[in-house]
Parts: C-alpha cells; structure tokens; sequence
C-alpha cells in the first residue's frame, strides 16, 4: 500500500532503508514526524494553521488529514506520520522546483550550533545573495529524454544564471540548447498562473504576523502535457511546506520570507517579460 | 563658518576633537570622506545615483553637491568632505528618528571580519528580528522639556515594544505618560506624509536591482511645531542616507532592505491604524 514517492526532489527520502516519507494509492503523503523539536513544532502548525490563516491562503499550503502510525520506511517500525496531501499525485509528468524562501534560514530562537551550520549553508548556496534557494528539482523534457533531474551537489552550487536558466527551462517545451520558453505566459502568466498566485501570497506576507516561515519551501509543480493538451485543472500548483522551523510572529512580519519571496517573484516576471519580447520579435519576423 | 551639527542622532560626531560632519549656515552638511573604501564607495555612490534613480525617488536622497577640502573637525587640516543638503536647517526644533534598515547589514563582498562584526550586532539589536533598528532619534517634547534623547546604549538595546513606544512619541503633543499620537494622521498619514514616501519607497525597491544598500538609514524628520501652527512644508522629511557599504545589485532586488522596509512601514501603519481607533472612540464617549 505505502510506496517510495516517484516525484520528489529535495528532503530526506525512504531509499536504502533510509528514513523517508511515503505515499499511496488515495492522494495522500506520509511525513514521518521528527522525534526532536523540529516533529512538534511541525504538528502543532498543522494542528493549528488552517484556523489561523484566511480562507483564499489556505490552499496555498498542503491538505492536513492528522497523524497516523505508519510502518517506517527504515523497517524501525510503527511511527506517527503527518498525513499530507499528496501534490504529485494527480500528475503523470510533473516538473518540479523546490524553492526554499528567506535570505536567513536560521532564527534567534535556534541552538547556536544550528545557527552557525545554517548561515554557513546559506553563504554558500544563493540564499544569502539571492533571498532563496532551489533546493531541489526535476524538470521533464520529452518521452525519450524523461527528467531532468541535477545532482543535489550540483544544485546546491547554483549560481544566480544557474537559477535564470532553471526558471527558463521550467516553461520550456525544450531543455537543449536553448529553452524556449513556449509555456511562460501560460504558467508564469495568467490569472491562475504561478506569479498571480505568488503576488497574492505577497500581499498576505506584508501583512500576517502570525508565523515566520524558516527553512520553508515553495513548492511549484507544473504539468507541461497538461498545458499541451490544453486540459486546464490543475496544470500549476503552488505549495508551502516544512515548517519544522515555523516559531510565533510575535507581532511582526515575516520580513525575512517575504524579501525572498519578492526576489524569487522578480526572477520569474523577468521570464515572462523577456518571452514576451520574444514572442513580440517573433511575431515581427 | 563651520559649525557642529545641532540635531546628530547617529554615527561618528565631531565633538571633543573628533572626527565628524560639520555644517554651515546656508544649509549644507559637510561629511568627512573616510580614507578606505568606504569613502570611495559613498562618493561614487553618490556621483552617480542621481543619474540611475528615477525622479520620484531621487528626492528621497539628499542634494548632493560635490566635494570640497574642508578643515577637518578633528584637527587634522584639510580632508575632502562631501558635500550634502542639511535636511535639517529649515527646522528649529526638528524630531528625528535614524532607522537602519535590513534584516543584516553585512554582505558577502566585506571582510570576514566585518561581516562577524556585523552580524553580531545585527543580533544584539533589533536588526535581525525586526528587520531593522533605530539607530538614533530625538523626539521634541515641549519649550520647557526641551528633547528627549536616550543614550546610544539605550538605543541599542531596544526592543520591539520599545521601537513601538519610540514611533508613538514621534507623533505624540506629549512624550509621558501615554503618548496621545494626536500627530498620527498627519505625520503618518495623507498623501505626502511619512507612510505614503514609504510606499514609493517600497515600490521601487520591489523593482531596482541598480543598488543593494547596506548599513543605509532611513533618516525620518519631522517638524511638530509647523504642523501645529498649520505651516504645510515641509513639515515631513524622508531620507536614505549612509552610503559606505552600497554595492551593485547585479540584476537581484534588494531583498534585504525591501523586506525590513516592509516590516518598518508595518509598524508605522499600526501606531496610524492604531490612533484611529482611539479616535473614533473618543468622538463616540
């Protein structure tokens, strides 16, 4: 019934008996739940976000159906899981970015060995430079090729183009030589698109003092075939998830996540905008 | 012809034989250039922003109007100085607020010993929870109670609550007990008082990827006296100033300042939201 998930692109995962979270048949992802902290604080803001958060927010974030003991993928045996919604599920191809948020990915609340392993992480990746990072990704191409699918090593080594050209071939019906971006104004664009949804979230963060989000991840998940054939629901799914370093706002925003995430939304307009000039020289031609 | 400025709240003075910016009487501030990169970085800065920002942001900069050889207030003869608009010679008895803004005032480019130099005082202060801290400030009180200016140290360890109390004062006819905010709707409020500068502000850094501005301050004015006896302006002044750790933004926003702006306008919207609500309620008893 559990099964190792096809799709996922950053994490710990349930391969070579490693700790993991699986998945089944019916739509659902089964977290295991960390035994530190990091467990409880991750259950508590499942247990609590959706009362907490506006109505037009809440899809923004994973279905949470409770907890559940689940045989671990690490043959520990019975643990409890968060029982997720699965965002892959009802998709045969999906491309997708993990984008974790924030130019800081620890928080004063954290144990200084924590704080010094996260800002060395975060001057090394993009996070600093940036106010993100990918964190992880799988971008399909065509039947014969299948995914692409860097090393975590290669990721984590990014570079601001590296990012530019990820973004680029995300929207693309080709990976090699040059994306062409043929998707943008279809998923970046659009009123359900990827940037309409970013820009709500936005709005959101300049004014929630509920939770700051560290180490927290948007998750875009796009179906190009979906787009192809033009069936239209969901062909874009945008998602926050990890919140085991989710603490109280205290009254303030989250400025931290919301830097990042108007950086992350400038990168991806400048791929809309520049397709578009594309698309115009094009036209002209 | 040089003077000592009246109305410093931050950075080095020129007192007891110190180095330090200097005024005159036609309205012109003098800064010291300092002889390492810092100098070099505030005076290129300075020689070409005016030609990179766009109009409506320009006047958020002080005039710059060159260099020039000035005797240095320390003692130590001529020093080239910048010279600059004294935002403050227009008003006798001006309340001023120096606000840093970014959640970290170090950068990838300084010295490792600058950045951990930083970084500890971004965690010692406000900075890193907030966003930003108050650098320094005077608050006009009354004829007889002359300013209120708490010592740097007391500055330095403010806490949320305390920059909240700090922005109440700012537009309060009294300082002690309970801050009255009578000046909130005019000060914070309307289409040329602090908030909407603020919003501008805030736009085009969701948009510029020309500079990233480190240590930079918001310096906050404002003229309690001019609003009370109705004379409109300027009876508000906004500013950036402190550009000695500016650097090109190489085609990223600049995620660090524009999410601690956002967290600064925050607080300012709930001191005029907040003096709105008692207002309604005053005219209700």
């Amino acid at each position: 019934m559990f099964k190792i998930p096809k799709h996922q692109v950053a994490g710990h995962q349930a391969i070579d008996g490693n700790l993991g979270p699986l998945v089944d048949d019916s739509g659902r992802f089964y977290k295991p739940l960390q035994d530190d902290e990091r467990g409880t604080t991750e259950l508590a803001f499942y247990q609590s976000f959706s009362s907490k958060l506006p109505h037009h927010i809440r899809g923004l974030f994973p279905v949470f159906y409770g907890t559940q003991l689940v045989e671990a993928s690490d043959g520990s045996g019975l643990r409890p899981h968060l029982v997720l919604q699965d965002i892959t599920s009802n998709h045969l191809n999906p491309s997708i970015l993990d984008v974790k948020i924030g130019s800081r990915t620890w928080y004063p609340e954290a144990s200084e060995d924590y704080i010094q392993k996260a800002l060395e992480g975060d001057r090394l990746t993009t996070t600093v430079t940036l106010g993100f990072r990918i964190s992880g990704l799988q971008i399909y191409g065509s039947k014969e090729s299948r995914y692409w699918k860097p090393a975590r090593k290669e990721v984590k080594s990014f570079s601001a183009d590296d990012v530019r050209l990820v973004l680029r071939k995300f929207v693309s019906s080709n990976l090699e030589p040059e994306p062409d971006c043929c998707f943008a104004s279809t998923i970046y664009g659009g009123c359900s698109g990827i940037l309409e949804q970013l820009l709500e979230l936005k709005a959101w963060f300049e004014d929630q003092t509920v939770y700051h989000f560290h180490s927290c991840s948007l998750l875009l998940l796009i179906d190009k075939e979906s787009v192809l054939n033009g069936r239209t629901v969901p062909f874009v799914e945008v998602k926050l998830i990890d919140f085991a370093h989710t603490v109280e706002a205290e009254g303030v925003i989250d400025h931290n996540f919301l830097g990042g995430l108007c950086s992350f939304i400038k990168f991806v307009s400048e791929v809309l905008t520049d397709s578009k000039v594309s698309t115009t020289e094009a036209s002209f031609n």
